[in-house]
């Protein structure tokens, strides 16, 4: 229904739309009941529905209605399939229809700086550009229901530490190529209703007033067209923040808000056109929802339920299988050991902890699909609550692994360990855990561990076992899917969204993580995850990219439309990918791109299209892509914009990002000529290389070489390398005071004039 | 003598005193006839004097009188001996006198922030302290001497890639603790006569032009009571470097830069005042120089290359010694392989690079040391004008190490590979160096390599041989030294003042080196060198402080003179060592401090004193150091000083930076009190930690608990963890949205002056 907003605007007071620019409580916005504007309710995600039940705490955190859980967003981007996270997205939908949620809160998108982050299992991935086509892809789903989502938290919140007064200091390339590039293609591609702006400062200013972040990128650069909620507690002054383009503070700031609002608007400090541009945003998104709004809406649990446990099998990774091990045989006789097979974490701590519609408990699982029941021992190995030793429990873990074919254990991070709220600050499972792994592989040579956490571990262990399943926090059907990838029913599928380091401090950000009091300074820059590990040549413990199958795969030809093209040309791109298994399966096929030569420092290579395909075995199926300027360019400070240099390019195909298994090279040319201008400090090197000035200079450095005596010098073979040096590396003036005098200030000048002109 | 400066002065016109300020030609500085104000030499070092004969080439780069040439400094770091510094400054200086030479450029003080840097040989150190140390010895040997010195290149040069433009971007705190670190000492300690400004920009401002850097700093905090001097060509406008501290452009300007003083004192742009100044000190140089001139001085040419051989074999460091298959016995019969056994590289190209004034051949010095000459023979092994192999060579090298007991390949740097001007791109020896080392482990299980470099080179065949001689570019006498270690006569005493890392993408500012165009980052911030490969905990090759000797040494008792002080007070250290050997010998112990806990971000230990101890076999010492602030103290960039944060820190005492031996630990208290601030901005956890406000917010705190529900919430246990970190990272102003109206902005406004005030 189309409505006449201004209208409506011009119908209220200033102290009404004042008041539409903060919440009415927790979770609702508020209406104006007079004019026929009802209030909606907002609430947590995102990867389950967080419906606060009334009047629970003023914080926010407790009591909610039952949802489906689905796997967290670590879980979901190994999935490296866009189309299942939309499904994801329509049950949640779903969900908030019969609910009655106007917009769900979420997805995250924000960047894996550090695996020491509190709240990585939100988060998709290190790479920018999985995260934001995992990021639109939930969009997408939610939005179709005629939900809204809020992609967040904008920007560069990627630490809990000090989270709420921090300061980020990143450099603009970084900032572009990195950590806003993860939003801007979800923004661009799945436009969601909201964004939600992060509690932190980004160089200086907090994110809530950050007028370049809100306005100038988001609404002007990118073309956002719902309304910036604040995180919750993020506005600082709420004028300030109004003015920047944050429509809407949350919670309720009890009065102090709206005030600040009327007073500003009052002083002439804010215009009264900025609060009305701001409130028919607020009004365009709500009447949106309104509009949408299904009567008697439900979903089927059941359903969901399912869906979550397709979902999380493809959201695992296999990082070992020796043998192989896995699958399992229903015959073997198992002894599944350690608390979590009984109590799964499924899911992280914080605004996203939600109260499952049901719970799969593992061991049942595995129970349902071993060929009888009593081939499943269980032994709890640790206590959850503690990471002190228990030598009982780790005896009893031993006589069932010793009595049984191989040893299940289940491992990870228990919900102290990781939550929104505060960060790690060690990368190891709890010390009984390690010791389990430890003392099971004393007694059984056939372990497999699953584990379950949001974010890397290391695994000082490994070698003692023979399999490992990263099942990051799967959801309340994490058991169902652990059960069917263990024995077979499902073939995993998953790769990893983030690098698994061998230790903490090969981290790119390790020396300034979290930084120091309210300041962290992002020095390793552009280089983050695989960026860094590749260009330094750290080898990690399972890179980025990387994941196992049951089946295998074989890389047939790459093939580029074209070997030279433009930078406003597409490239189409394709792969031929077989299965040369016996099982079906399912490969993620990523395309990597290298600039072969620049000018200015870049990654080794970066991810710029993947595609997930499903293949039956013998069958060959071919993927394609197309890629754009986009995919060969950097950030170009000066110029603020993309820019591609011209020159080689190198596609490359990887089964991850450490294995490239076929590469092409193709020629591409800039469009855009970037304006240089020379002066007394430009180097003669530099002149010499520019066509533009080349032969200009010709002359005068021919009267140089022979006044300086340069000339005859250079012939003298064991000084060349250093006197050409010398030459290349001199700035234009220097030609006075090494000239001796043969070359003139005003001869200088009139080159420039010349050259610049 | 005594002089009126200011009369002389004054009588001086504006021409002569702006005349003054720049060169009279490559290598003189203008004198005042009329006023009996001579002209004085300055020339090139720092280890060995290059006078250049008159009227030789503009670039004033070749064809030198001879001079004695000492290891350049990257050698003479590695003894770790200001006194034998001392003792090469001294030569110098008689040198100097013999030659009329008044100044001689150098010592330089810039830290080798990459291996890659061409002109890292000429430099001492990665750490400041070493190079601050050796530099303040060179600077006191020659000025004991009546010659002047040019501490250089002052500041921030660490590469010869674009260095006349390039602008090298340092936080504060890099700055002071890492790049000037390495200057002031010597400053403060030795007072240079003059310091070389260099032709770099630091933080968008040329160095000549730096007013931060040549007046604040070098003359007003450090005291530096000598004149600046650009490098050749740094200055980029005379009266802008006038005005910032700048003293004498060199070489001439061609009466460019005197024509720009003189308007800048007419237009008023420049105070006559600040020209006076500057001709002051200018005088006060060339007249001490002048007073101390020697009539008829000279000097003995073999002493000085006695000394050379004695320096270069202080200088060397033995880094591999399995078996140990070094001394060799004079009996043994040895191959001496490579070009370089012939043709040695002893010196760097540049501006150091001197006419010797005879020079070892260390094949024929080896040869008097064997037991008889025929126990020596020789094979060329590659060629050193190309990297390409010549498997001939390479034949008669296998034919001549399997005929001989014991092989010694000469590898190392070709000129070509490092120089002045230019910075290499790779760590690599030549290929044909390689493939030889690699020919001659076929055949040859006794090898010892000595390498002949200026700067660290990566080791693939490191497991082939058994023996490992860093030579560095050692003099004129080199090959003596090299025999005598090689012998036995001499025992290997250095130990390396920089890492040799495994590979070149270990090094700190890898991903930064050498920048975008005219930009250079500092990003690795004080984490250079070993503070760097310590806390990323990255294995180098060889980590710095590391040597081998031909004897042992054992530690006894490290003691504190206290086990508490104040950062006003000095500790006094004491550590006994043994010589547990059969051999004389020298160790290098070396003295770290460890901030315990801290809220900035520091190392994990930072050298801070260090000896060398000679000891017979059996024999006992102590060596004793005395710590002050400083050894404690990081740079607070907000105060603008050296601090201490009280706490623990620990003394360790290491053979190298990693082999840590003894460690005591003590408390030491600050006298400075950092005043702090507090806004609504600020923590929760801040406010509750600071003795001075936890008292004050506390019954606020309590009554937001209640309000917001907190407190019920924080007694289920699954939750506290994260219901804790969130109240820690509060900022006080969310009391107002998360109180439930509980809090007032009065209230919080009414504590926050309680507590500041």
């Amino acid at each position: 229904m189309e409505r006449d907003w201004k209208e409506l605007i011009a119908r209220m007071t200033l102290e009404e739309k004042a008041g539409m620019c903060s919440g009415l409580d927790f979770w609702h916005l508020k209406g104006v009941e007079r004019l026929g504007i009802p209030s909606i309710m907002i609430t947590d995600g995102p990867h389950g529905l967080r419906k606060q039940r009334e009047g629970a705490d003023h914080l926010g955190l407790l009591d909610s209605v039952p949802a489906t859980c689905f796997p967290s967003a670590a879980g979901l981007a190994s999935s490296w399939d866009q189309d299942l996270v939309r499904r994801v997205g329509v049950a949640l939908g779903e969900e908030c229809q019969a609910e009655q949620v106007a917009v769900l809160l979420g997805p995250g998108a924000n960047i894996k700086r550090s695996p020491l982050c509190g709240r990585n299992f939100e988060y998709f991935s290190e790479d920018p550009y999985l995260s934001s086509e995992m990021a639109a892809g939930h969009i997408r789903g939610v939005q179709s229901q005629g939900v809204g989502t809020s992609l967040k938290h904008f920007a560069v919140n990627n630490q809990e530490h000090r989270r709420m007064t921090t300061n980020a200091v990143v450099d603009e390339r970084t900032l572009r190529e990195i950590y806003l590039a993860s939003f801007e293609g979800a923004v661009k591609k799945a436009q969601p209703w909201t964004v939600m702006c992060s509690y932190n400062q980004v160089n200086g200013t907090f994110a809530s007033e950050n007028v370049k972040l809100l306005t100038d990128i988001l609404k002007d650069e990118w073309g956002h067209e719902g309304f910036v909620v604040s995180d919750w507690g993020a506005v600082n002054r709420r004028d300030d923040a109004l003015a920047a383009g944050l429509e809407l503070e949350m919670p309720a700031s009890n009065g102090v808000g709206e005030r600040r609002i009327v007073e500003a608007v009052a002083s002439g400090k804010l215009s009264e056109e900025a609060l009305d541009r701001a409130v028919e945003r607020l009004l365009r998104i709500i009447f949106m929802a309104v509009d949408q709004q299904k009567e008697n809406a439900a979903y089927d649990q059941a359903a969901h339920h399912a869906l979550a446990r397709e979902v999380a099998s493809e959201s695992m990774v296999l990082l070992k299988n020796d043998g192989p091990l896995l699958p399992l045989s229903a015959s073997s006789s198992v002894a599944v050991i350690g608390a979590f097979a009984q109590s799964p974490r499924y899911q992280g701590g914080g605004s996203s902890h939600i109260v499952p519609t049901m719970l799969d408990n593992p061991v049942e699982e595995m129970k349902k699909l071993a060929g009888h029941p009593s081939h499943i021992s269980y032994a709890q190995g640790y206590r959850l609550d503690s990471d002190a030793l228990d030598e009982e429990l780790i005896a009893e873990a031993q006589r069932a692994a010793s009595a049984a074919q191989a040893a299940v254990v289940f491992a990870g991070l228990p919900d102290r360990y990781e939550s929104e709220a505060y960060d790690r600050s060690h990368l190891n499972l709890p010390e009984n855990q390690i010791r389990l792994i430890e003392a099971v592989a004393q007694v059984q040579s056939n372990i497999v561990v699953v584990l379950l956490n949001g974010a890397p571990v290391v695994m000082p262990w490994i070698d003692k076992v023979k399999a490992v399943l990263e099942g990051y926090l799967g959801g309340q059907a994490a058991g169902g899917a652990i059960a069917d990838l263990i024995y077979g029913v499902a073939n995993p599928s998953g790769k990893l969204a983030e690098t698994f380091p061998v230790k903490l401090s090969d981290n790119p950000s390790y020396l300034n993580f979290p930084g120091e009091g309210d300041r962290v300074e992002y020095r390793e820059g552009i280089f983050v995850g695989y960026r860094y590990y590749d260009k330094k040549q750290i080898q990690p413990l399972f890179p980025f990219g990387y994941g196992l199958s049951y089946t295998s795969f074989e890389y047939g030809e790459l093939t580029l439309g074209s070997r030279e093209m433009k930078d406003t040309e597409t490239l189409d791109v394709a792969v031929a990918v077989r299965n040369t298994g016996s099982r079906p399966g399912k490969e993620i096929v990523q395309l990597y791109v290298r600039d072969v030569e620049s000018t200015v420092i870049r990654p080794d290579k970066e991810l710029k299209a993947f595609a997930k395909i499903e293949l039956q075995p013998g069958e060959q199926g071919t993927v394609s892509f197309t890629l754009d300027k986009r995919a060969f360019a950097y950030y170009n400070v000066e110029l603020g914009d993309w820019h591609v240099e011209s020159g080689q390019f190198m596609i490359l195909i990887g089964t991850s990002s450490q294995n490239i298994v076929l590469e092409e090279q193709l020629t591409v040319h800039s469009t855009v000529t970037l304006k240089k201008t020379y002066t007394l400090n430009s180097t003669v090197g530099d002149l010499m290389q520019d066509p533009a000035s080349s032969q200009k200079i010709g002359a005068l450095l021919q009267q140089f070489g022979q006044a300086s005596g340069l000339m005859s010098m250079a012939q003298d073979e064991s000084h060349s390398e250093m006197l050409m040096a010398m030459m290349r590396y001199m700035p234009l003036r220097s030609l006075l005071a090494f000239g001796g005098g043969a070359v003139g200030e005003e001869q200088l000048e009139r080159l420039l004039a010349d050259i610049n002109g």
